[in-house]
C-alpha cells in the first residue's frame, strides 16, 4: 500500500513537470523494477497523445546539436519535450557523448525540457528494450513530444530509432553518402533525411545523392492507381549550430504527422512499438520466473531423477516447465 | 512414426560402434534438433555407465597432444573412448585448433574412438549449454570413457570442464604458474594438475608453485576428526608427446574415481550436470514457445489493445504469458 502511493505520487509529481519525478520514473525503467507494473497502469490512460520523433545517424553529423535546435524550435511553439538520448552500445554515458551533452545543458533550466541519457546497465536486452518502456513514460506524464536520440549506427541503433512515429536520419556532407547510409541500414528507416552542416563543402552533392538513392525505391513503373499514397521521404538541410533550416524540419516532421494519421501509418508504427515492449516485458518476467526455479529445490530433484535414470532430461524440462506455468502472475 | 523408427535405428548403429550414426546423434544436439527428445528417451536407461574426464588448460601447453597420448593409454587398458572437442569463444572451430586436431588423427582408423569437435553454430547458449547433452549421448551409446577438451580459458570454458565426474587442468612450465592459474579460475576447478612439457626448464618451478596454491586450501588447523576426506588434487608431470607420465595419470584418475563415488562426490557432479541440462533445454522449448507467440496473431492483437487503452503493456503481458503456460508439451 506504502508503495501504490508512492507511485501515483510520483506519477502526479511527475506530471506536474517535477524533473526529479520524471528521472526517477525512467530510472524504475532502466531498472526493470517490480513497481513499474503499477507506473504502466496508472499512466495507460494518458497515454497515445505524445509525437514520437526518432533522430540517428552517424556520428560527427551533429545529432546532439540538432536535437537541441530542435528542441528550441519545438519549445518556441510551445510544446513540452522530452528527449531519451540512447547508447546501446555502451553500457556507460560515453566520453563523446558526454561532451555533446554540454550542447543540451541550453534547456537544463527549462522545466518544459526533460533530457535523459539512457545507458543498458548491463541489462539484458538493454536499452532496446527498455527505450520503448521509457517512451511510453515519457508520453503518460504529458510532453507534447519525445525525441529519442540514438547514438552510432548499429542494429540496435536502427532498430530503436525505427520505433518512432516518425524517424529522422541525420547525415553530413561528405560522411553521410547514400551508399554509406544504405550500407548502414538507415535509408529504409528515415522518413526524412536532413543534411546537416549545410553550410560546409559538398552538402549539396550528398543531397543529391540521397535523393538519387531513395528515388531507387520509388520506380514510376510501378505506381499505379490502386496503389495507397506513400510517403516519399525529403532531403532537407540543416546548419544546426545557426538554427538554420531547423524550422523548415519541424513544417516537414508536422506534414507526415498529417500523412501518418491519415494513412494508418502512424497506427501501425504504434502497435509494433506495443509489440516489442510487450515482448521485453513477458521476457522478462520470464527469465525471473526461470531464475526462481532454478534457484529453487525442484530443480534439484528433478536433476536426482534423471541421475537415477527415473526421468530422462527432456521429462525433467516438462515438469519444470509445468511448475513454471503454475505462476499466474508476472512478477514484474 | 518414420522419424521414430529412424531415430532407433540411429541409437542402435551407434551403440553397435558406427562413427557415422554417433557423429550425427551429437549434430542433433549441435542443432537443437525436435527429434532430441526421442534420442533422450532411448538413450535415458544406458546413461550413467560413463566416466566424465574434463580436460582444460590455457593454449600452449599441449592439450591435444595429452588428449590423444590420453586416449592411447586408455584404448590400451580396453576402454572405449568419446571425446568432445569445445571451443565456446568460436562459432567456428578455429586454425589453431585444427592444426592441433592433426594429432588426434592418429585415432581416426580406430572404431574405440570417436573424436568430434563441437562449436556453438550460432546457437543461444551455444556449446556450454549442448555439452552435457553431447556427454549424455556419448555415455548412452556405449562409451566407457568421455574426453571433454575446452580450448581457451574464459568462464565458459572453465564451467563446461567444471560440468565433467573429474577435471584435469594442464599447465606447462614458465607459462602456467599458479598465481595465473588462479586468476584464471581454473585452480578451483582441478582435480588434478598436470604440468606437461615436464622435459623443460622451469617444470619443477611450476609444480612446486601448484603445490603451493594448493596447499593454501588445506591449512592443517581447519581439518578436524568430522570433516569428510577431502580430495586433495595432486601435480603430475607428463612429456605428452613421449607419452611419459601418462599411466600415471590414468592411476590417478581410477583413485580420484573411488574417491569421488565413496565420497558421494560423483553424485553431486552427476545433479549438477544434470541440472544444467534440464534447464538448457527447458530454456531452449521456452524461447521457441516465445518464438511461436511472437510470430502468431495474439501479439498483434494484445498490441492493438494497448495502443486503444484498453489495457497496459504489463496486462498484455500477463494475457501473453497465459498463453504460452497453456501450451504443455515443450516442442523440443
Amino acid at each position: 500500500v506504502t508503495q501504490s502511493v508512492h507511485v501515483a505520487d510520483l506519477v502526479r509529481q511527475a506530471r506536474e513537470g517535477r524533473a526529479r519525478a520524471v528521472a526517477r520514473l525512467v530510472s524504475l525503467v532502466e531498472d526493470a523494477s517490480p513497481v513499474l507494473r503499477e507506473v504502466s497502469a496508472e499512466l495507460a490512460p494518458l497515454t497515445g497523445r505524445a509525437h514520437v520523433i526518432g533522430i540517428t545517424g552517424p556520428p560527427g553529423v551533429g545529432k546532439s546539436t540538432t536535437t537541441s535546435a530542435v528542441i528550441a524550435a519545438l519549445r518556441r511553439r510551445g510544446s513540452r519535450v522530452g528527449v531519451l538520448a540512447v547508447d546501446p552500445s555502451s553500457p556507460f554515458t560515453g566520453g563523446a557523448l558526454l561532451g555533446d551533452r554540454i550542447r543540451m545543458q541550453d534547456h537544463a533550466l527549462d522545466a518544459g525540457v526533460f533530457i535523459r541519457s539512457m545507458a543498458t546497465r548491463g541489462r539484458l536486452g538493454g536499452v532496446a528494450w527498455a527505450t520503448p518502456q521509457a517512451v511510453r513514460v515519457l508520453d503518460g506524464v504529458g510532453f507534447d513530444v519525445v525525441l529519442v536520440e540514438t547514438v552510432g549506427v548499429g542494429q540496435s541503433e536502427v532498430e530503436i530509432a525505427g520505433l518512432a512515429d516518425v524517424t529522422v536520419v541525420l547525415l553530413a556532407p561528405g560522411m553521410g553518402d547514400g551508399v554509406q547510409a544504405a550500407k548502414a541500414g538507415i535509408l529504409e528507416i528515415g522518413d526524412l533525411f536532413v543534411v546537416n552542416k549545410a553550410d560546409r563543402e559538398g552538402a549539396q552533392a550528398t543531397v543529391r545523392d540521397l535523393r538519387h538513392m531513395i528515388s531507387l525505391g520509388f520506380p514510376r513503373e510501378a505506381r499505379t492507381p490502386e496503389e495507397p499514397a506513400r510517403w516519399r521521404p525529403p532531403v532537407l538541410t540543416t546548419v544546426a549550430l545557426t538554427g538554420e533550416g531547423v524550422d523548415e524540419l519541424l513544417d516537414t516532421l508536422d506534414r507526415h504527422e498529417q500523412w501518418a494519421e491519415g494513412s494508418g501509418e502512424l497506427r501501425r508504427r504504434r502497435l509494433r512499438r506495443a509489440e516489442r515492449e510487450i515482448e521485453a516485458i513477458a521476457m522478462t518476467a520470464l527469465r525471473e520466473r526461470m531464475g526462481d526455479l532454478t534457484d529453487g529445490p525442484r530443480l534439484g530433484e528433478l536433476a536426482a531423477a534423471v541421475v537415477d535414470r527415473r526421468l530422462d532430461p527432456y521429462g525433467a524440462a516438462d515438469k519444470m516447465l509445468d511448475a513454471l506455468t503454475s505462476q499466474s502472475t508476472p512478477s514484474a
